[in-house]
């Protein structure tokens, strides 16, 4: 059973919404994706399945139904970085019941800041 | 001026409520301490620093209003070993305007897993 | 040209020899390894492709000729853990000229640590 | 017992001269340092506290003497950044017996690098 399916976890949510506890799920995967990944070394020949194992890894947070991540950045032949937040564009959909939460992280410019928000939610 | 009181910054979070703004934040920022600090080599020698200094870098997070970290498990003289999320105890208070969620990182032992929840919100 | 090619970099190593140099190289790499992933959310779903990222990252890493990575440890269905140090096992393989060191990291229950060393070094 | 006082330790490493062996762990420090830490939020307001907290935590690892870390670069007062290796300016000291070696990590400018390497061998 997953963690999220079992009683006692779900006994510690039961003072929050279900939009509430959409986005403090969304909050706690796209802090974590962030503070994980940033540093791995990435160039032109791991980007790709690091972008898929970022993914794969991610979805194994509880409430977690579909993430993308894409490494941004030009990265140069022969030539290695560290990841940085500025790098990374997140595109995090979330599910408790029927409550469905989009959240992203990307850089914005004006702010200089890669920045986590929720783009929407629906109840379906 | 802190980020998360520059105008830009906040439009981005207008279509969620207080209450949802500081569960959201409070998710990151257990998320982001999590996975940036386990791993970290813990010793009775430096664990009380460690556990300030984590303090002192999540204060940094957006509508972090204060945070308390207790590093607990038996650490043995001379030994040493990496940090394990079990081992983390955590109080975090996040204050978006009136509304102030307390939010907790704890091990739960039926569950077997180091849990993030949120304890309270107070609308003040 | 990649960074270990270049005169600037090679400059800063003309007080080692070429053993002391990969054995150097390889501690580095295995450390970064071992920082970067631990804590990483793993379960049956996402071991695969999770070894085969750290081995293409760490593949960027000056003079990795190469590596393989096993997470080793039962992994139940339906159940996620952080990655931890005790379930890597690393073989690495770092080429500097003529010189090639066989490094390991791999949990050495004895020591209840897991421990990185040389396992050899060939003169070519 | 110091993990590298322990016989069963030092049986791995008989294949390596004490030059070898110092090199070698001063490499798994400085790795597991920049991956460690890099992505930590800082500001001026506990930049000393990580730096100290860096330190400590690393003193940990086996056969290090001395490390001492400055985190450099222009912080703005009420501002954060997440720590970037090139913001990393590091002095370590690792003893092996008689031999002991200092190492340093700093950014290099002309690689456009944060770059590690051995500053001197001495046997005392």
């Amino acid at each position: 059973m997953k963690i999220e399916e079992k009683d006692v976890f779900k006994s510690y949510f039961k003072n929050l919404t279900l939009r509430e506890r959409a986005v403090f799920e969304g909050g706690i995967t796209l802090g974590a994706l962030f503070h994980q990944f940033v540093g791995t070394p990435v160039s032109l020949k791991n980007r790709e399945i690091l972008e898929r194992s970022i993914e794969e890894s991610m979805k194994n947070q509880p409430c977690v139904e579909d993430i993308s991540v894409e490494i941004v950045g030009n990265l140069k032949e022969d030539e290695y970085v560290s990841l940085e937040g500025k790098m990374l564009d997140v595109k995090l959909k979330v599910k408790v019941e029927n409550t469905v939460a989009y959240l992203r992280l990307r850089y914005i410019k004006e702010l200089n800041y890669p920045l986590m928000y929720v783009e929407r939610i629906d109840e379906e």
